[in-house]
């Protein structure tokens, strides 16, 4: 049995299906809202008319699974209350509103994600949206095109906050992103952040940096009018879109008794199970390793979900599969800019207890002379004296950002900046400099490392 | 001194003045040609009108050596002999035609490479160019822009004839390609290479295979008239490009007894030293070692050459550097279609002893439903039973190629399929699919390679 019919369910029920067939293993899957496997992070690309219709981003629907894969998925059904030792969830079809107990053998939980909602006054009311599922991005959209809305405050300047406000700010609507910390995209360094808080005014959207949203103001009518700020500011708002991330949705199985770590994730191991016999968990609601800090951390990222739901369901399968840890990749494009990190930033390098020294290298996507050549700012962070590699980011233009999966390749072996410079890159003037960007910058921390390794003994 | 002007060299040159000052150390650098520092590797763009003008390519000026660095640097200065037993060269002086002994302490020989001259007859003739040096581009281009020439014959199908050939095409020339394998990419796979057999005849190039070329006929003004081939054809041409790639140029360092290699370069240590007291080598006249097949290879690439210059530099400098070797990375475009190989082929994993599993992967550089997704195949050949990753080969369209690094990275650090497919690349729809195409294809050698353990087993 799956719960939750998203990225890291389906990818697990497939997965099982390829090695046990249906006389051997029933599957069913129950998924509470109305699609299945959909994109999610496409849906700002959707909002903004960038992408579409809908139905682009749904990569299968529940018939496909249902008669190409013998997996029994029933959509608007969900899982109110799991029962581990009798081997029954309770389960609520939506349709019909009547509940009914189902038994099972094995289990996987992927309840992903549920968005932050700060408990501020007026966060309820009508015009307060979020983005995270298929349904919020059409309930949105119908907003926006209503008419009725000219001004957008989006709550949250990370990931999903500045691509939805991309995407409303595209579509005429005057948009307005409200952030706490002093540079947007706050998992970025304050010197890489303050790049993008400048494309982004640059781009004619407002940015309101140090500030908290306090409370939602409503009319007469219920529907949003303003957001007021700690700092004493009023902004004017028709709409409002929480894009402050999201956090594991883990009530169902924290009620159930199956262990949340601290970070508030299920708890699993490297085969995605979760201590309790015959459970497994994959996707969102799960917590995992980061391969540099050591620390438990939970990742809400579709390719992450799909890997753990594929390691979950191999091993259902009898087969042997493990899912070996994050060290935080990510990457994003906000209008032309592109912006990508990898490992740890120097706060959480420092909150891991490395000593560290820092590098920049400013150099071409292309070489200099090639037509299209794009600026690019590689950003590494290396350990003290062993020169391994920590962190890096990277902000430019077209072609950028992509080069971030080297680096988060070099991390993962744990390789030293002098390492990567000795990588064999590919080098042709339509694709980098004769010193590829990524090199420069190992070239530049390497000096770094030596500069602060010969100060230390001088 | 430095024996040559070009990236070996003068980065050899910049990398020893950075540690040891003019008093300490002086810098003379000889170039037999009029040009230091130039991109060889865009000589083709410059002529297809893509880049330019010339000094463009051109990274420094011998003036900015000589201003801003202290380093002497000669042009049109041709070393014709060392004397290793005196410490002394002769060196010609092209403007005024006389030699003189110039002595040295230590020695630097950057003497880079020539270009592959097959010994048929008509080689030698008027209308018979290469493409190796900005020399070599002026006279191709005064050819091309003299109104003479309708028809191009471009004999090799590597990297640099189909980039040469794309040139002459773009400016509207009847072009035609030759080359003796069955396919043209010769350190491609042959299914790889098929694919880029379709796009250059797509574009419009004659493509003519499996045939070597055994004359090049002249008229009565000893201009060229045909190329003929070993199967009896005859391609007519106004202009014959030699694109057959550039073997190192070693004639001086041999003659010095300066040892060479089986691979036909100068055999170097890791910090680039020739095992002659006092001399280093550096750039497309030096073997290294391939980091996979322990072989030793001559790589003519200018990202390596400057990595080797700034190692045997800062060396010379009474610093410690090392070059650890390549892996045969490498990429070019060919009109809309980017190809990239790090690693091994097939042909060359057979000949290094490995058995070995491959795999394909057909995906797309960006999510499916996002603009501006391009198909991109991704194959990989894996170790039989270890799953170590042996080779990666990419042909796509844009933003395609550039992925070969990761390969590449991973291949650096031994890896298997299995552990590649766990790394953390990062992910958003503008960038790639939920699973990266070096994920998908990692996947898919994973189950090759374990689908022949099963084999094996059972």
């Amino acid at each position: 049995m799956v719960v939750g019919g998203d990225a890291g369910g389906m990818s697990a029920a497939s997965q099982a299906r390829r090695r046990r067939g249906p006389d051997d293993l029933q599957i069913v899957a129950f998924e509470r809202g109305s699609y299945t496997s959909y994109s999610a992070c496409g849906i700002p690309y959707w909002i903004g008319d960038v992408v579409g219709p809908r139905d682009r981003l749904i990569a299968r629907r529940p018939e496909v699974f249902r008669d190409r894969f013998n997996i029994d998925v029933r959509v608007r059904h969900e899982v109110e209350e799991i029962d581990l030792a009798a081997r029954r969830v309770v389960v609520r079809d939506g349709a019909s509103g009547q509940r009914r107990a189902e038994p099972f053998d094995a289990m996987v939980v992927a309840t992903g994600s549920v968005p932050v909602r700060p408990p501020i006054p007026g966060i309820e009311a009508a015009g307060v949206h979020g983005v995270q599922t298929l349904g919020d991005g059409e309930a949105l959209r119908a907003e926006l095109d209503s008419g009725r809305v000219r001004r957008v405050v989006v709550i949250g300047g990370g990931y999903i906050g500045l691509e939805i406000a991309e995407a409303t700010h595209r579509r005429g609507f005057e948009t307005t992103v409200l952030d706490m910390s002093p540079t947007p995209l706050g998992t970025f360094d304050p010197d890489v952040g303050s790049f993008v808080a400048d494309a982004i005014r640059d781009m004619g959207i407002d940015l309101v940096l140090s500030e908290a949203a306090t409370a939602i103001e409503t009319l007469a009518d219920g529907r949003v009018c303003c957001v007021h700020t700690a700092g004493g500011r009023e902004l004017p708002a028709d709409l409002v879109i929480l894009g402050l991330g999201v956090r594991p949705d883990v009530a169902l199985a924290h009620h159930a008794g199956i262990p949340l770590g601290s970070s508030g994730g299920i708890v699993v191991d490297r085969r995605m199970r979760t201590g309790v016999e015959g459970v497994w968990a994959a996707g969102d609601c799960v917590e995992s390793i980061h391969r540099l800090s050591g620390a438990r951390v939970v990742v809400a990222l579709g390719t992450h979900a799909n890997k753990q739901g594929r390691v979950a369901g191999i091993n259902i399968g009898g087969g042997y599969a493990t899912f070996p840890g994050v060290i935080g990749t990510a990457v994003t494009k906000i209008c032309d800019l592109e912006v990508a990190r990898t490992g740890l930033s120097e706060k959480e390098a420092r909150a891991s207890g490395y000593e560290y020294v820092t590098a920049f290298a400013d150099s071409t996507t292309r070489a200099g002379y090639f037509p299209g050549a794009a600026p690019i700012r590689v950003k590494m962070t290396a350990e003290r004296r062993s020169g391994r590699l920590l962190g890096a980011q990277i902000v430019g233009r077209e072609d950028a950002a992509k080069r971030i999966d080297v680096c988060a390749t070099a991390i993962w072996n744990e390789m030293t900046v002098e390492e990567v410079l000795g990588l064999d890159l590919s080098y042709a003037p339509p694709f980098s400099p004769v010193w590829d960007p990524v090199l420069v910058a190992a070239r530049r921390a390497d000096d770094a490392v030596q500069d602060d390794l010969a100060a230390a003994a001088g």
